[in-house]
């Protein structure tokens, strides 16, 4: 007999997906380059050079099983070394490979924080809006994600809502910043605010309280904005990085796990990281991949046109009187709808092929998220149809 | 807290590493090539050129945000389709894309495998001698793994012990074929007579018993054996494969579950893992290993060594006395000891730098694994020391 929960979650469709497949579909109605898609965080920027030469260099070169065999379950010994060579030197906190899981990617690595720390049952808290898939990544491993209702001035954390929610049943709290689908990026004030309580109420109850940092975004920040490392804050934090969006690489499905080295137990906890994925049949991320990648720690793709779009969006959404918190990094942006019905508001946008994404899917009701992680001209373009959905609809 | 059952893991030694590390010591000492180290199944025959020259043709000329995007969850539609087509013009059976999802490798597919037919308690059995990893694989997502004893007269499947296991508990058979650590392939008689049992059982007590297949030696068959597709005999089939010793690319974690065509719910199976991926974190293999396996799925590397190598210990081995059952593929033999306590033999044959697991490991014990994916020239050295060994020792 096949399992019902599976099965059951065939029924529900992914509105992001459903978008997506609207504006691939009208693209072959009117031309792709005339629907205005903003419903994808897919990386847009070419992969690094740097990337590519590595990659052909090692397969023109090297011995075919050393570059092809067997990873250790941990990841490549020389890749977890330079992962915290280089996580070291950028946030001055002491990784050594003892404390660097390699990981298929964030989702990977969140599998294995999950498990790390929680028994099915036991809670995890996020912020909304937060990124949807958290739901089945915490779910499905029988833990169960409780989600804090939004700060909607800055989308920072609401700690009223947040305080009430911290209950002796919470095990971890996952905070994603710079933010999807909001843009925005925690504060050092946040933070810092963020540990404190962590502190105190970890003292209160008795056990830890593990913050997991899920950060792909780390490395699309804007000019001048307050971006400080998480783990610089909090002892019992759990890095989860991926390259997809640094390196445009998401389909190499590549990132770690950084247990911060001040965590108590941060050696047997990479080491666990190992047990565990022989239950979700991980093993360990594509060598090849993983050897690429350390070549290339202190590069990223050109991202630069990802502010390029933001700063363009922001000022014509606020000209056209949206609300909206000025992303601090990533390729959102999420602005309150111009009615209660967020969803109402996205179908309506869609006659003027504006594909946006209400903000239910995200846990922040009355919001939609914009990804602006397309081309320039294309974002330019899309302003008259904004206007003119903004102004024969809402005026 | 951390999670007590991993942690607990921890303390479990691997005695395949340990002998694995004792080689590598050992090596530094006297020289590698002077240590007969037949403890680890690592794919030792060249990548085939043409896997290298497509990886390299893809990254020298395709665009790259379309080389490395997001694969879909179920696998890349074009790969699914060569996958499919390559496995029915080979089994005769009606593979289409909707019955392939693309894994990381046959860690990942049996992952989806398990969890697709059995939930926490559920009972999957499987036939000693076994693959190890099996053990952890099951247990962790909650069902629980029997292994029922050996035929060690043919090592194919003893069905006086299946038969007397095969209780309503049971969701699913797991099948090794051609077998690590046998090297036995199972004939089409076992095959046949395990389908029957099979349905017999399913039909008698009301629910489906899907036979898992685990395939990743598939490709590594000795001429005139008789080795038939496990899924030619029963419809509800779930065959998981890995181009890991096919092409011996291991660390490139790429494979596929192919749900056979006639199984009656084969398109919702697949779908479904694409559901379970959410909770493992595994989301998809690496894009251009997807692309790249795509191009060369009728070639493999050149495996005639393995072959070249069984003989030349099997002659060996029966001349020396060993009861052998002889393989018909793998680059794995399982002899039986020269004494009852295997592990006793193994510790005396390191004296003679020989390299042996004990099959307890395998839930086999006193039988032992000679894994001789290594240089034919060094088997035929090793052939001095196991004589030595064996006359000292027990003549």
């Amino acid at each position: 007999m096949l399992v019902q929960k599976y099965k059951d979650m065939l029924a529900g469709k992914s509105v992001i997906r459903e978008l997506s497949e609207f504006a691939t579909a009208r693209g072959q109605e009117i031309g792709y380059e005339n629907v205005f898609d903003y419903s994808l965080g897919n990386p847009s920027v070419p992969v690094p050079q740097a990337f590519t030469d590595e990659m052909i260099h090692m397969l023109a070169n090297r011995e075919t099983n050393e570059l092809h065999g067997y990873s250790p379950s941990l990841g490549i010994t020389s890749v977890r070394e330079a992962v915290a060579a280089s996580l070291e030197k950028r946030f001055g906190l002491p990784y050594r490979k003892e404390h660097i899981f390699m990981a298929s990617g964030a989702a990977g690595a969140l599998a294995h924080a999950f498990r790390l720390v929680t028994e099915p049952g036991d809670e995890i808290l996020t912020f909304a809006p937060h990124f949807p898939e958290y739901g089945p990544y915490v779910n499905l491993t029988g833990a169960v994600l409780k989600v804090v209702p939004p700060d909607t001035e800055s989308f920072q954390i609401h700690f009223g809502k947040f305080q009430e929610m911290l209950t002796e049943k919470v095990m971890a709290v996952l905070v994603n910043t710079p933010n999807n689908p909001s843009g925005v990026a925690y504060s050092a004030a946040t933070l810092q605010r963020l540990a404190d309580l962590l502190r105190q109420k970890s003292a209160e109850y008795g056990h830890a309280i593990y913050l997991i940092s899920d950060e792909p975004y780390r490395e699309i920040i804007f000019g001048g904005v307050d971006a400080p490392c998480v783990s610089a804050f909090y002892d019992d934090t759990i890095m989860c990085y991926s390259f997809s969006k640094s390196l445009s690489i998401p389909g190499e499905r590549i990132g770690y796990v950084a247990v911060n080295p001040r965590c108590r137990d941060a050696e047997t906890m990479v080491n666990m990281c190992g047990q565990i994925s022989r239950g979700t049949g991980h093993n360990c991320p594509p060598s090849i991949i993983q050897f690429a990648v350390a070549k290339v720690l202190d590069k990223t793709a050109d991202l630069s046109v990802y502010e390029t779009n933001m700063e363009i969006l922001y000022k014509e959404l606020v000209d056209l009187g949206f609300t909206c918190v000025k992303p601090g990094g990533t390729f959102y942006i999420f602005p309150k709808a111009l009615e209660e019905d967020a969803k109402a508001f996205c179908r309506k946008a869609l006659a003027y092929d504006l594909v946006l994404v209400p903000g239910d899917t995200f846990g922040a009701p009355g919001y939609f998220r914009m990804a602006y992680c397309i081309a320039t001209e294309k974002v330019e373009r899309s302003l008259k149809a904004l206007r003119r959905f903004v102004e024969e609809t809402y005026r």
